[in-house]
């Protein structure tokens, strides 16, 4: 971290939140979970966090969102945790599929129909039948304490409305889990799996606890202040590697483009994302871009990484 | 009716059968519902019945089998009955797909999501759905009645073995339910209209039976021996096109120019075929071809149909 | 043909044209080939011939048009005079597809890539590369000379403008042979075979013309007035099944249902139809409804098919 | 670079290029293009540049082979020095497909039809048409000294053989050009365009070429030996990310994870690839996997990145 690099972003963030804050109301609070649609459409915050504790944030920091795909990412850490890279990656493949994330298409037309990616929500449906546990909640559990860790935050928990909601509206994730128990992909019961993703996608969190947990990832797995080595090197860097080819939904490859960071949306409009080596950021912008991503979020990315020159490539 | 070609069909019916027996082991028993794995791969038998009651068969007409696919006609029909073509067809198209029997491609890349046609699966279980009820067993209770009234044969009842084999393991039909839910197109709970779907294909039947309900349709609706309308000829209509154009799975199109009646098939070996005006036929012959049909059925139809001139083109 | 049904014809049909007519402007002139958006949207004529040589007609008769895609039924029975059925069913299939009568889609999807059948496009380039001839110019004035026979009328010919306009513009037709070619589909030279399909397309003809060709089919093959048999009778069957299967485009099944006659549409608005045994049918509608097909001319042979009980089925 | 991995790779290069070239028979070299056919199957050659001038290199280095896809990435620089950034992403996208590198689904399935990204071979297709230039020729003469400024060699030229070879049984590529043209995407003639790409697949190179062109992307478009700046280093990093998202076909995300450095593959076995600010690679092995990779070349890159920590992830 340069001095002089920290002094502009204390300085120019929350400008450069406003003016980013503006596209807010050129997209839409997702709807098709109902719960969800209750979150304010002109929000938006960011929190920056290095490696010394030092944090810069702007907007609407205080908001709680549900992690949603975020989750992802951190599950398949836990299963490769769990499993082992062998055996995860013959449940998921490691390819971006340019469909839309709840796309079953090619679960039907490519062999040997497993899902493309653990970013997806087929994927992801199958990474959390990997989860280690004596049952479905035992399993959640863990899940929940394994998040809790890497924020660093032991009150992390659900968000119960939301968990609700989603599991009684979730046909289209029933139907993805059903054609991977058909397809060979899920062993055990298809609800429990479901409860399992369910759980995960309804922890609540801040962008602070975002920013926590992705600067764990920017530290390769270990926790900066404490120094402990928290996940593997190797699993961090196949989880950062998953990020930057997928994790913006089938908008991975313009994010690349114009941030060229690896970062992983959800639908509540959070963001998290990083500079390796340096920072960990959580976002949160309700209103999403046709893509499913945070409108102003991304915009406020492509401003940071085009004035600070962040992007990887 | 032509005596003579009655004569023709007496004496040469038992050889036909023989001869297309032979192509048995060129094909498969389906195994994807594991009970329907114990059928007899050499089996063929075929009942033939004319508007004054006279009958003719051959082969292994004892063998009773489940009507699988081939009631979806008879609930198309009872949908039919119970909401009028506006309302059916508000749910179902009536198109041909080109693709096999339990693709989803079409739900997912064709709008509104709607299943085209009520033959394929998704479309059965979308009217599965139609048919009126205080319950689903309510429901399957009103469809084990009208095949019954159709057979002339209140001793129609479930195969428990098939039903329960296929309840477990129809994970495909699962998901299809949920993304039909999804898309709108169901109402209710989706395991109670996979139960109504699941009893009717798992009503046991011969090929007498079949013949019986095909003379139904061969008469426009009316018993010919009775006398009495059982379907309206309307429905009918509907019924004998829809099995002209989507009745044979994804060899519909080649099964219209080899043989030209309306027909339908079932994985258990079964088609129901007639020729209209004149004759109900009931067919089984479990061991099946590449596209789910029966083999050495399929060689028997195009047998009578070129020797009697009986295509309908 | 009883006398009172064609005095009931007489009678009635310019009242069932007029009130056809006022669908005309819900549906839109083809505009993907220049040329053909100069037609008159309001028109609609018909022209019904029975086997003695009486007509019965009404409406815009008058109007000459291409036949576009109604001339692939014909094309397709002389493929099979000069090849026989397994050659010409080597190349194409006899499967209705689902899909637009210009997708690709199934060409790459499917194994081995070959058409489904000999009425979309695709197939219809490859039964073009099976005609008999030295050269394309000779094959396609074979195909003239047929459609002349077929139609009694020796001034049959090309509209040139058309046929330039189609040639110049077809690019996704020119996809569809490339791609043939690459699937070991087509033989000989792309854009040979394109300009067979072309000019087969830009025969211009009029309701009496098509009226007269569509007797022939509906008289199995016999010219009824000569006595003459012009087409083997398999091959008439073989065509009025893919015409009742997959002569609609991708709305051949609700034609099917709604009307239940074996027919074949052009993007031009023509409809070729018959009621077997008895009418040929020629009509012309140029307005198209979302599917391609002429909108006011479906709703006159739907009036026509119910009025007059005329279904198949 | 530190010295210690210089002389590490100095030792141990040759002994890892004889282990990774055991995978050669496993896989088949590429047949589609007949002259490709003839290429060793055994072979397994690389060569590694630093920015000061040193190489290393093992194996069959002197193997000359034409650049197929890999040339994709350069005239993608051109096309944008050419046309800026938003010109040329009006033609093309920036998304992995998922499928194929010459599927041409989704530019029938997915609105409005253009390119997911500029290195599948749709993509690229329509990259050649934006090339500047009074006519093909001129536009292959400056695409062919433009890679010749990069390699710093005047002496690169097209391998006619291919060219010739590719040129005549094209037909997929065809096809896809005229689809393009239909949708709009590519203005001008299509064999034009097609030949402009033909030629540029063509360009023959060997693996010290292919390393040279990488150490130019690898500085940010400085040639670091003569201090010249050859790229704008906004279009390096361009390339450079869509090396990464899109640049090894459908196995992309594969080789992320596995490998983690922006690479480029052709069908004729080679594989650019780069150390971003330390080392171009260039790397040819005809040998292909499953998914049209080199299969030794990519086990060699593997070893690399994991022996020497090379992953930018």
């Amino acid at each position: 971290m340069t001095t002089k690099e920290w002094n502009q972003l204390r300085k120019m963030l929350p400008q450069w939140v406003e003016e980013s804050r503006r596209h807010c109301f050129d997209g839409k609070v997702a709807s098709y979970i109902p719960e969800l649609s209750k979150a304010p459409i002109e929000a938006l915050g960011i929190h920056i966090l290095d490696g010394r504790g030092n944090a810069v944030s702007a907007g609407d920091c205080g908001l709680s969102f549900t992690m949603q795909s975020i989750s992802k990412v951190f599950t398949l850490i836990l299963a490769l945790i769990d499993n082992g890279e062998e055996a995860v990656f013959s449940k998921v493949g490691m390819e971006p599929t340019g469909d839309n994330f709840n796309s079953m298409l090619k679960l039907e037309l490519v062999q040997p129909g497993i899902p493309f990616n653990p970013l997806i929500n087929a994927g992801a449906i199958a990474i959390s039948s990997l989860i280690a546990g004596e049952s479905s909640l035992d399993k959640s559990a863990r899940v929940l304490r394994f998040f809790q860790l890497l924020a660093g935050n032991d009150s992390l928990d659900y968000d119960y409305d939301v968990y609700r909601s989603e599991s009684e509206t979730a046909n289209l994730n029933r139907s993805m889990g059903y054609l991977l128990k058909d397809n060979g992909v899920l062993e055990g019961d298809v609800e429990d799996v479901l409860d399992v993703y369910f759980r995960h996608c309804s922890i609540s969190v801040t962008c602070s606890d975002l920013a926590k947990m992705a600067l764990v990832l920017a530290s390769n797995g270990k926790d900066p202040l404490s120094g402990k080595q928290l996940i593997p090197r190797r699993y961090v860097q196949i989880a950062k590697t998953f990020m930057t080819t997928c994790g913006m939904y089938n908008a991975s490859g313009e994010f690349a483009i114009q941030v060229g960071l690896p970062a992983k949306s959800g639908v509540s409009g959070g963001i998290l994302t990083m500079l390796p080596g340096r920072y960990g950021i959580g976002l949160v912008g309700p209103s999403l871009n046709r893509k499913g991503n945070s409108i102003a979020g991304v915009e406020l990315l492509q401003k940071l990484s085009q004035q600070l020159d962040w992007s990887l490539f």
